[in-house]
Formats: structure tokens, C-alpha cells, sequence
């Protein structure tokens, strides 16, 4: 079974956890604390060197980082993971734009204005370029979503996913989503899908299946 | 034949080209001066809402972006890209740390201490964090390549040529790499690699074959 290192605060992790719950791939999570230091740590180190979760243990002592790369590695073989050449280059491309363009501004600013108190304050300097480029990305992909109801091959997959987890907490980061009809309109189509959980959904919490 | 629009001292372009030279892919090539704005005039931005290069036209008005991503469709079913399960995962670990932890430092300082004059004053604020988040990264790598000649599959793959694509250059952008001798033996082994193109290379320039 899957041992997932994972914080509860961290889209990077719910998207994980999103994708095993609609697959129905049971799994040990273990939850990591990158605010008290857990992800730093010398075990934690041995396991992934660059000190960060999501983290999947694949087998034991295999571990595999970065959530877009778990996403293909769990999701493979099911209709969340487009292997038709052309879909499977969209994806790719929609997740490294999520990666590249939404999470270092809109998951920064979550990060620092949800999660850190005083954070506000701290990252004063680099609120504005957040803010700038994380409207930025909104706008192009409120402009795919006025054409298409999901982001790839006319269906839910992890590109979804991918770009789900950090623009459905953006309120909380000072991002305004009454500009965009069209991502506000997908949100809502994304946490109807089968199988959804929130991002602050506990397992032990679950209704016995 | 490809279409790909390519600015020649933009690292995310040159993985691209330097992938097509290894596979003996043809292409028309398309010179886009990002810094004179010609990524963000109306009829670019139609083909990349996003506004960037690389980008390439896979078939007549259908256009793939991010560069990682281009790399997978142009790679595809050759040896530069793992299909193993374990090993497409991890390649995709190390293309997704790539665009997160590498290219927003050391491609940032690249960008703004070697190309634009000036650029060291207009972005002092943020040098800091791109040389401290930039090493760290060089650190992941360094202890990866102390065990590994190839960072996937023990052969030279998209990964090698993601990773190399700004840590060859990190040296133009004030990164000391004599401190990391693995990293310097990888970087001679990626250039001694079979179709190896330098990044400044010009297509009018190659010996006729």
C-alpha cells in the first residue's frame, strides 16, 4: 500500500489526495508538519532531499516528489491520465503552467496570507508581483474555459487536478474570482465530480464504505 | 515540419532545440526577441495566450507550450523519453523540479544579470532568494549525480536536457560551480552527447550533411 507524506494545509498535497480518492486507492498518510519543521528534518531529508511533500513512497525505500509527477505516476492507466500523444502533451503543458505560473504566485500568497500569521507583513516586497502574475495566470485560463468545460480532452483529469488546488483557495489569498465566471463556473463543475473531497477532508472522518 | 518560435538566449527554448538536433527532427525556426515584446503582440499571444516561448506548431493552427511539455511530444517514443512506469515518473519528478526550484532562480538571475544591462539594480530586491533557492537546488542535483552518471534510467534523457538547459549557464548569473564537481562531470557528459548543439547555435551555421 501507498505511504503518503502530506500536509492537510498544502494544495500541492490535496492534490494527491484528491486523485487516490477518485480512484479509490486506499493509502497511509502521513502527515507532515512543514510549518514545525517536519519536511527538514534528517529522516525526512534522507527520504526526499529536497524537503518537500508531497511524497510518495512507490515501493519501500522509493520515493517519488513533485505532486504533478505523482498525479501521472498514480493516475496512469485511468481516464484521468490522457495517453493519446496530443492529450497527453496538453496536460503536461497545463500542469508545468501550473507549476511554473499559478503555484510560485497564487499558492505563495496562500501560503504566506492563509497560513502564516504575520505573513502579510513579511512578504510585503513580493505581494505585488504575486498578485500581478497570479491574475495573469487566472486570465488565460479563464480564457481556455470559456471554450472548454475542462481543461483537456473534453473530460475531468489531472490537469484538473493540478490547477484546481491552489485557484479554489485563491479567495483566501486576496485574489478576487468575481472577474472570472468561467474558472468560478469549473470550480463548481470540479467539487461535483464523483469521488471529490475537500481539501480539509480526514480520512478518519470518512463514512464506512 | 514543425514550426518553433524560439528566442536563441532563452534556456526554456534552447531544451527544445537541442532535443530536435538530437533526434535529427527538422523544423522551421522562428526568432521571437521577447525583450523587444514580440511574445506579447496580438497575433503571438493568439497562438500562446500565456505569452511565452518555446512554442511549437504541431500541426497547422494547433500549438503546444512550456517547454517540458514540448519535450515529451517531440520525444515520444524514443530513448530521450522513459515510458517505464517508475521511470517516466521520475523523469517527470526532475522536469517538474526543474520549473519549480531551478528555473525560477537560477533562469531568473540568468535572465536579469546576463542578458538584460542594468538588470542586476532593477531586481536587487529579489537576487537574494534566486541565489539562496538556486544553490539549494544545485545541492538536490549534486547529490543525485554523486550516485548517478544520468538522471533517470542511467541514460540520457529529456530530464538531462531540461536540467542542463540553465544550470550550464549558472555560471553567467554569479553561481559558483566549482563547488559542485558532479554537476560539472554531468554538464561535460551532456555535451558530449551524440547531436550535442550549444545553446547559441544557428541552423544557417551547421555543416551541410
Amino acid at each position: 500500500m501507498y505511504t503518503l507524506y502530506s500536509m492537510q494545509r498544502s494544495g500541492n498535497s490535496y492534490k494527491v489526495r484528491l486523485a487516490l480518492a477518485r480512484l479509490g486507492i486506499p493509502y497511509n498518510l502521513v502527515e507532515i508538519d512543514i510549518l514545525k519543521g517536519e519536511s527538514r528534518t534528517p529522516e525526512f531529508l534522507a527520504k526526499n532531499p529536497n524537503g518537500q511533500v508531497p511524497l510518495l513512497e512507490v515501493a519501500p525505500d522509493r520515493h517519488l516528489a513533485e505532486s504533478n509527477a505523482i498525479l501521472w505516476y498514480v493516475a496512469g492507466g485511468s481516464m484521468l491520465a490522457p495517453e493519446d500523444r496530443i492529450a497527453r502533451a496538453e496536460a503536461l503543458q497545463w500542469m508545468f503552467f501550473e507549476q511554473h505560473s499559478l503555484e510560485p504566485n497564487i499558492g505563495a500568497a496562500y501560503f504566506w496570507l492563509a497560513l502564516i500569521k504575520g505573513g502579510r507583513e513579511l512578504q510585503s516586497h513580493a505581494l505585488e508581483d504575486w498578485m500581478e502574475n497570479g491574475y495573469r495566470a487566472l486570465g488565460v485560463m479563464e480564457t481556455h474555459l470559456t471554450r472548454h468545460r475542462f481543461f483537456v480532452a473534453d473530460h475531468f483529469t489531472i490537469a484538473d487536478i493540478a490547477l484546481y488546488a491552489y485557484t479554489h483557495v485563491a479567495d483566501q489569498a486576496d485574489f478576487d474570482l468575481t472577474r472570472f465566471p468561467a474558472i468560478r463556473a469549473w470550480l463548481a463543475r470540479v467539487a461535483d465530480e464523483p469521488g471529490y473531497i475537500p481539501m480539509h477532508w480526514q480520512p478518519e472522518l470518512a463514512p464506512a464504505q
